[in-house]
């Protein structure tokens, strides 16, 4: 029966891929507008695509280093059991996690163009239908490939959980990467463009005079196309890994094992992309005027069909099972599985309360812009730390519901249902730089405003469901780093961590520390990348006559920025990713040995939750708060409240897209490395 | 024996409190200076007494709530022998702490006009011997009170730890209150004196005309010296009791008992305060014209005398004593105090590299100012975070180090070793407002310059002697919050904190998110108390005749300013202490139980100690980056640069002035009511 489950999970992987070839050749039938819009569109494709090799060759480098290594091992320590299969494995996750965003990147690209044209002849429908399609290309090719290429390591390596974590850590190494590469470029290249061309020059938003606007709308599909594509592949393949994780070592020492278990994971994967693709076929088809209605009725759809298929399935299959001398019920799991996606709506809403010009937050922040810079930027970390509130209290609840009705298992089912409907999820993410994108290249192209206005609406809708998927990529951060944290100790036998162990003690406050030296170096880092973009775009306003004032012809040299934007991500990513995968070998084989490390993650994820919903909500809140200030309250565009809001979002922007992304990859990547490399440290 | 050592800490107290007997007098034999001096010292006297008297009145209501509780607990549940002598302790811990704040604060207001006086009369050497005979009063009754209080404490109720942690408790109790009483007060009066005299009405710092510089006066005083006093006094009973309490648990559990080990304590208690007599003795003697050389001597010679003694002391007296089954030997303890104290000089020369102007990160970031003020609050905050690696690293190696050497009884005595010389530490923290107030007396009393010039030297020296204070104060807090978390789960039973059970789990997020929102409470009283302190002064300016001109006998309602940060401080302080003493209650009660309580604790250890170090050290950095411009570097007074640095460092001010140091006592309060009410959890 559990190799019935591989066959249909990997049946629902081949039928998301297929829906994906239907879905790019869809994209690719539509018109790209003028020839202007083409080049423009070319421009970004070229860039993306430039930097994505850059990334994708440096990267190489880690990933063969470390399959070398783990090759090695075998070698020298063949009795481990950790050998060249798991780097195969790991090998493995890391081209799928490459795959995916090689394929959404070069769709996501090709989608802008084709959005602006489709709102110029078709309106906000017609816009709505190519932008939703190439997001899910990039949300249905994720889970499409995450699942297929698991399902194929399992297969082939017999479900030896050894070997197949390493697909998750291969996973987790590109999504760090990934996502703190594309965050220091989006923001390096967003700063530089906003503070020389806004700022200084005093020319609009995505003015094809200034030179950093191509690296800009690039940086918004290696930020938040490829970047996000990669973190939910992680997540999702880490969610269901835990899963299996907790249940092959807690299952196999019980006698109470039953298949039923141990296919479950696999069973939510399977429904869950089902319930996406028909999530994506209710937006495409049934979208009117309302693109926020219908977004969300489609993400609501997907979350409903996967949970009546994983209840319909328990009742007809479900059996009881003992974990820990418990015994329980048939609809254990299903229940946790519930838990975890209402958590991760719960903690999605939590996040728009706080980040949303709707409520009192936001509008607060803004009315607290008018005393200047310092109150927006003081009250904008405060809402930001205020926000952690609600969604830690959710997620306290979730865990304790979720192990309530299916133990430590149930935890890892409630993370794996969170991110069951990753697809619809992803899609509906990804959409929003494409209708940003295709925003820019109207403006760019000097389209008609009427278009600018629909670009701008789809965006504004995007922000707002986008905020949901934010609740389920934090949230299932945060189970999925447990659910890891769960395997490696009962992998590594570190069955008690009492905080009277010193060892412990000191591995805790060492992983305490590690997202807030991690955040430091991403700072720093796209500090120096803005800096070099400001001195760059600055030279070409200067050395290059007729480019300020926009003569017929003139043209900036976009090629260098989104050079110079490349350079300084792949400079800047190296450091701490290094550093990331470094230190859990470091304190594993330090004295402070499996005890400290499972210290120091505990410690990691204590800081690295809070401070991912910190940075994520506080950036959000106070780049709202921007907004709602330029709709006209307060003095509106102009005022002295909206120079401080301007600084505020300044200051809100790399944390939310660059530091709040990366940590909540961080702590996942150590988890899945200790998990990897458990018998290591253990033996 | 260990009566013997009872007799002579309660000998050493009394000699420190003789000691400030006699520095009262000789501080005030000496000359107020003019009559307008002491007219302002008056008005800083009467506010401070003000606030003081309204903060005491509020948080003795706490005080009784809670020892009736106590109280009550002991009518109806006898068996848990948790009842009214624990009141009684616990009531004896806040009247010592108000008491020393009384004194300190009494002394320290009266201190200012006569530094000034004696910077006029006799120069620097003069000026710096009352200023630090006046922060000497605050450490040594600090010291004295505490360690008179706990041996009388001690004594009556036979050691018994259920009835001598209440005095921890109620140290703790009031240092909250006072730690973010007064920082409100400090933050809210100093932004609403800076934003509208400053920066609206442009008139310089500490002038007369400005309704609020006294508040801003009265503000240094509550904050620095009184916060600051009830800060160290309940680090410094805390790093005592905890020591007491893993002790009296683990020893009496434990065949290998000594007398040795259970008076080592009180002992390195007796020791420290002699030293640090000797080094308040030697600043005042032998200070010359160099006040930096004379602070850090007396500082070293303390720490040296008080390892010498310990030392000794072991050496002559020790004995090896068996714990969890290792055999430490006589010189344990005396390493693991040793430890203690190079760990904290090491935090504080961290601290110190990362916020002082005369090293890198702080050059660095006023030379980013130069880009505008988002750059300089993101470069703050990196720097903050970056500045939590080294203090981690020496912290857990000075766990690992000092329970290497005496097991988790090391871990206390380290935390023991760095408050040892509170006194001196203390004297040399609360010499710093002393020194800024004497300053702001000469401009208001529009004294020679050069008076201004001493006093702004002896302010300058104060910070960066204050800069190793704050590592103490920062290494002690995780220290001894980690004693007291050891020592709970001694006393509760908890044995086991496997991250695997869900209870822990769910206590670690919702512990771990606790600074985090106790931080935005904060924030959010200061910006309240900013608010309208700012509406008032521009009232002041408009209403009274003549005041923003400077005419002759127009002088401001200073009195209204003082009477709104004290408003706004004590509705601001009233919550988050609340919530800060509620949550271990709730968790306790809750079904996450004591497993729970000891993961929230672990949680709120983790991201406090962390954000703890950040908070301090980006307000640090953020404050000499400020100062660093303002010495003429990029472009120095007036320039862009500077107004971003001032940006920064309106952000940065309530960050180390409020949030940081609060977040410090709020784990550690967590924790010892935790430890307090353990019988009743556990039962």
């Amino acid at each position: 029966m559990l190799d019935m489950f591989l066959k249909v999970s990997g049946a629902a992987a081949i039928a998301a891929l297929l829906f994906v070839v239907y879905l790019i050749r869809y994209v690719l039938s539509k018109p790209q507008g003028t020839e202007r819009m083409a080049f423009l569109s070319k421009s970004v494709q070229q860039g993306a695509a430039a930097f994505l090799k850059q990334e994708y060759t440096w990267v190489s480098g880690f990933v063969i280093v470390i399959a070398a290594f783990l090759a090695a091992v075998g070698v020298v320590k063949p009795e481990l059991r950790l050998n060249w299969m798991t780097s195969v494995s790991f090998i493995a996750g890391a081209v799928a996690s490459a795959c995916a965003g090689i394929i959404g990147m070069w769709i996501a690209t090709r989608s802008n163009a084709r959005t602006a044209a489709a709102a110029e002849s078709g309106g906000v429908k017609a816009a709505l239908d190519v932008a939703i399609s190439g997001g899910a290309v990039m949300g249905l090719t994720v889970v499409g490939v995450a699942l297929l290429g698991l399902v194929i390591v399992y297969k082939i390596f017999n479900g030896d959980p050894t070997i197949v974590n390493g697909y998750a850590m291969g996973a987790s190494l590109l999504a760090l990467f990934g996502r703190s590469g594309g965050g220091i470029f989006t923001k390096g290249a967003d700063m530089g463009a906003d503070l020389v061309g806004k700022v200084e020059a005093g020319i609009p938003e995505d003015d094809p005079r200034n030179p950093a606007v191509i690296a800009d709308n690039v940086g918004d599909n290696v930020g938040d196309v490829a970047g996000l594509g990669a973190d939910l592949l992680e997540s999702y393949v880490e969610s269901i890994i835990a899963a299996l994780a907790v249940g092959a070592i807690m299952f196999t020492a019980n006698p109470g094992t039953t298949v039923f278990v141990k296919s479950f994971p696999f069973f939510v994967a399977a429904i869950g992309i089902i319930a996406s693709i028909i999530g994506v076929m209710y937006v495409k088809k049934f979208a009117q005027s309302n693109p926020q209605s219908a977004l969300m009725n489609g993400t609501y759809i997907s979350a409903i069909l996967c949970m009546l298929g994983v209840f319909g399935y328990s009742f007809l299959r479900g059996e009881g099972f003992s974990l820990e001398g418990v015994q329980y019920a048939w609809y254990g799991p299903a229940v946790a599985c519930f838990v975890g996606i209402v958590a991760g709506m719960a903690v999605g809403f939590a996040s728009e309360y706080f980040t949303s010009g709707k409520y009192n937050p936001v509008k607060k922040l803004a009315e607290g812009c008018q005393t200047g810079p310092a109150i927006a930027v003081t009250g904008g970390t405060a809402v930001g730390m205020q926000s952690t509130l609600g969604p830690v209290i959710v997620l306290a609840i979730a865990v304790v519901v979720a192990a309530h009705f299916a133990g430590v298992y149930g935890v890892a089912i409630a993370a794996l249902g969170m991110l069951a409907t990753t697809g619809m999820v992803v899609a509906v993410d990804a959409y929003g730089p494409i209708a940003d994108n295709a925003g820019g290249i109207a403006e760019m192209a000097h389209m008609d405003p009427g278009v600018r206005k629909i670009t701008d609406n789809l965006d504004a809708v995007g922000n707002t469901t986008a905020a949901i998927g934010k609740g389920f990529a934090i949230g299932s951060a945060a189970f999925a780093a447990i659910g890891l944290l769960s395997a490696f100790m009962l992998a590594a036998n570190v069955t008690e961590v009492s905080i009277s162990n010193p060892m412990i003690l000191a591995g805790l406050l060492i992983g305490a520390m590690m997202p807030f030296f991690f955040s430091s170096m991403l700072f720093g880092a796209v500090g120096k990348c803005a800096d070099t973009m400001i001195q760059e775009v600055r030279r070409q306003f200067r050395e290059i006559p007729g480019l300020k004032e926009g003569k017929e012809g003139v043209i900036p040299d976009s090629t260098k920025c989104v050079s110079i934007a490349t350079k300084g991500a792949i400079k800047g990513m190296l450091l701490p990713g290094g550093l990331a995968i470094l230190f859990p070998v470091i304190i594993g084989f330090s004295p402070l040995g499996t005890a400290g490390l499972a210290g120091m993650l505990v410690g990691a994820i204590a800081t690295g939750v809070m401070l991912g919903i910190q940075t994520a909500n506080s950036g959000g809140a106070m780049d709202n708060a921007k907004k709602y200030i330029e709709e006209g309250h307060f003095g509106g565009k102009g005022s002295e409240a909206h120079k401080a809001a301007v600084v505020g979002d300044t200051v809100g922007d790399p944390l939310k897209d660059t530091v709040g992304p990366s940590i909540n990859i961080l702590i996942k990547l150590m988890c899945v490395i200790s998990l990897v490399l458990a018998p290591l440290f253990a033996g």
